[in-house]
C-alpha cells in the first residue's frame, strides 16, 4: 500500500499541513498520509535535500513525498516530479532533491504538468487558487495522484533539476585522500549531519581525521558509548552519513556548528605528508 | 469518508493529544483522525478560532472538528455543538466558533448533551470522569460519534454561541472607506493574519493602505517574491485573509505585531479626503 | 483493532519518526500507527514513563508501545517485551515501564528475542544495520509484529527490568501520615505532574498539605477554576497523579520547579503533631 508523505517547513503552530490532509483524505479516501517532518528550519532546502534522501528507501513502493520548503513561492520558480525505485517525489525545482540525485544516479525528473493536476484535482467549490500556497493546491493534489497511480498523468518533459552543491562532496588530492563536505543537517540532539557518505569514506585507508569548525577527532567511533558524556566523536550514522557528535549533549552547540559549515575528512598512513 | 479533525492548544510534550485518539480508535476503528494543530500559544481562542475557519472547507462533508482551547475548563462555560454544510463541530462555548459563524452565517448551533455522549460513549473501565480533560472525557468521544453518523443523538437545544468581537471587522465612514480590524494569528513564519476578508476589500476602490503599528503599507501584493528580502508587504493570504508579511523573515518580530494588535485598512480615492 | 503507538525523545526535526513509520507501512499495511509523543525532553526516562503510564489503558487491547527514550543506545542495556491486559511494550530495558509496573502489578516483562525480530522483519534491501538507531531497526518492526499479534514469536525469557525508584513514592510515619513523592512530568502549561497516585492519597484523612520547592499548599482543588489566575493550586489529575499547578501560567516557572524535584504531602488532623 502505497502512502503520501509530507515534508515541509511549515511547523506546527498552523492550518497548512492540516489543511493539506484535508485535501488529500476529500479525494483519496483510504490512501495514508505520513508525517515525515514539518519543523525543519524555516526556508532551509539543504536539511529538507537530507530528510528525503533518509526517508526514501523506507516508504513502500508507490509512495509518494510531496516536499515544501518553498521560499521562492510566487515566483518562477519550475516544479518537478521525480521517480525513482518505484516512489515519486513532487517539490518545487529549488535543489529538494540533490542528494536523492547524487545518491540514486537514476532518478528520473520531469516537469511537473501543473495543468493536469488542477484539472484532475481542482480546488473545493468557492475556493480560489492561491499564489502562496501552493502546498495546498498543486503539490498535494499531485502527490495523491502519484500515491493513486496516476503519475503518467501529470509528468511532463524531461527536466534537469537545480541542484545545490553543499549536498556533494570534493575529493581533493591524489587517491582522494582528503574529502571536502558540508553540515547539512542538525538534529534535535544537536548532531551535525555532513554530506560525506559512507561509500566516500571506504577508499580510504588509515586513520581518519575529521575536522569541523574548531574540533578535530581521530578515527570514527561505533556507537555513542564509546567516548565518556559530554565528549565529541564522529561517527557513521543511522543512515549512512557521517556525523559529529556529543554523546548525551549538542555538539552543534558545544562546538558552534551549524547547517552549511565546512567539514574535512583526512587519510593519514605512515609517513605520507598530511593534506 | 468522514475525518475526526483535532484542534488543540494541547501541545505535543504530553500524553493529552494521543489519549484522546486512543479513546477515538477503542470505539471508532478506522476512523480517520486528523491533526489540524495543537502547538497554537496557549489559551488563544483567537488562533484557535482563525484555524478552524481557515481549515473548515478543505475537509470532507462528514467530518467533525474536535477543538478544545480551554482555559475555563471546570467552570461552567458551556459546550456545543456546531454544524454548517455536512460538517461539525464539538468545542467548549467561549468564542471558539466566531470567525466560523461570521464567515458562514447560517452556522447551526447546539448545546452539546454531554448525558447523551457519556451514555453512548462511556470512558474505559475503571478510569473516572476529569474535571480537567474534557477534551478526552466528552469532547472526543462527542466528536467520534458525530463522524460516526450520530450527531443526531447528541444534540441538544439551539443555543446563541459566545462571540469574540476582534473575529470581527469595523466599516467607519461612508461606503466603508475605511476598515478596523484585528490581527488574529502569528503563524510560523511571522506572517500576521487578520480579520480582515478578501470580501472585506472588495468594495473598496483605489488605493489602499494598510496600517498596523508602526508600519504603512502602500497597496497590496500578490507574492512574497514582489518585494525584496526583508522588505513589508500586505497581501490576501491563502486563506482569503489580509496578512501582514515580511519576505523570508518574520513581520511579527521587526514590526513587533502580536495577536490581538488593531490593523486598519483605509481606501485612497483621488483628492478625497482620508478618514 | 490494534494500533502502534509511539512514544519517543526523537523530536520533529528529523526522519527519525517518520522512516519508523515506514518502516511499519512497508511490512503491515493498514497498520494504524499513532503518536503519543516525540517532544518530552530529551533523554528524560522519567518523562516517557509517566507518559506511557498515562496513556496505557486508553488504548484498544492489541495494541503496541514503542517507546523509544534511550541514551545507552549501543551499550550493552537489554531490551524488553512486556504485556498486561491485552496490551504490549517494547523499549530498552532502561526504567521506562517503572510507573507502569508500579500501577500494574501484573505486568509481564521478558527480553526482546532481537533475532527473531530481525529475521521475521529484516531491513530493506542494501539497508544495514545500525548502532544508533534501533527505534527503526529493531524497536519499530517488534511493536508491528505484536500488533499483528506475533508477539509470541519475538519474546525471550523472562525478565527482573530495571526500575527508576523516583517513579515510586515513599510513605513514612505512622499509618503514612507523610508521603514522599517526585515531579516526574512538566507539561505544556508547567503544571508538574508527581509520582504521587489518587490511591496513596486516599488513606489520608484530614486537611492535606502539599510541598515542593518553596511553595505550600493547603488542601486540593477539584478545578483550575477554583483559584485567581496566576495562583497556585494542587489538584488530582486527569490521570490520576497529584499535579502542583497555577491557573492559566507555569507552575514550573513561577515555582522554579522541575523533573525530579521532591514533593511530599502531610495530613493533619486536629492537634496531632506534623512529620
Amino acid at each position: 500500500v502505497a502512502a503520501v508523505v509530507l515534508l515541509t517547513d511549515f511547523g506546527t503552530r498552523d492550518a497548512y499541513v492540516g489543511v493539506m490532509k484535508g485535501v488529500i483524505l476529500s479525494r483519496h479516501p483510504g490512501l495514508p498520509v505520513v508525517d515525515l517532518g514539518h519543523d525543519i528550519d524555516p526556508h532551509s532546502i539543504l536539511s529538507g535535500a537530507y530528510l528525503l534522501c533518509a526517508a526514501w528507501d523506507y516508504f513502500p513502493a508507490g509512495s509518494a513525498f510531496c516536499a515544501v520548503v518553498d521560499p521562492g513561492v510566487g515566483s518562477s520558480r519550475g516544479t518537478l516530479l521525480a521517480e525513482q525505485g518505484g516512489r515519486y517525489l513532487i517539490a518545487p525545482d529549488n535543489g529538494l532533491p540533490s542528494l536523492l540525485a547524487r545518491m540514486h544516479p537514476r532518478l528520473e525528473v520531469y516537469t511537473l504538468d501543473t495543468a493536469a493536476v488542477l484539472s484532475l484535482h481542482p480546488p473545493p467549490e468557492g475556493v480560489r487558487l492561491s499564489h502562496t500556497f501552493h502546498g495546498r493546491d498543486l503539490f498535494a493534489p499531485a502527490a495523491a495522484l502519484c500515491a493513486a497511480g496516476q503519475a503518467g498523468s501529470i509528468r511532463g518533459a524531461a527536466l534537469r533539476p537545480q541542484l545545490l552543491p553543499e549536498a556533494f562532496v570534493q575529493h581533493v588530492g591524489p587517491a582522494g585522500r582528503l574529502l571536502r563536505g558540508t553540515v547539512l543537517h542538525v538534529d534535535r540532539f544537536g548532531n551535525c549531519v555532513t554530506s560525506v557518505h559512507r561509500s566516500d569514506l571506504e577508499p580510504l585507508q588509515g586513520l581518519l581525521l575529521v575536522e569541523a569548525g574548531a574540533v578535530r577527532l581521530r578515527g570514527l567511533s561505533r556507537t555513542y558509548a564509546e567516548v565518556a558524556r559530554g565528549e565529541p566523536l564522529a561517527l557513521v550514522g543511522s543512515f549512512g552519513f557521517l556525523e559529529i557528535s556529543l554523546r548525551e549533549d549538542s555538539a552543534a552547540r558545544a562546538l558552534g556548528l551549524k547547517t552549511g559549515d565546512p567539514v574535512t575528512v583526512r587519510s593519514r598512513q605512515g609517513d605520507q605528508p598530511e593534506y
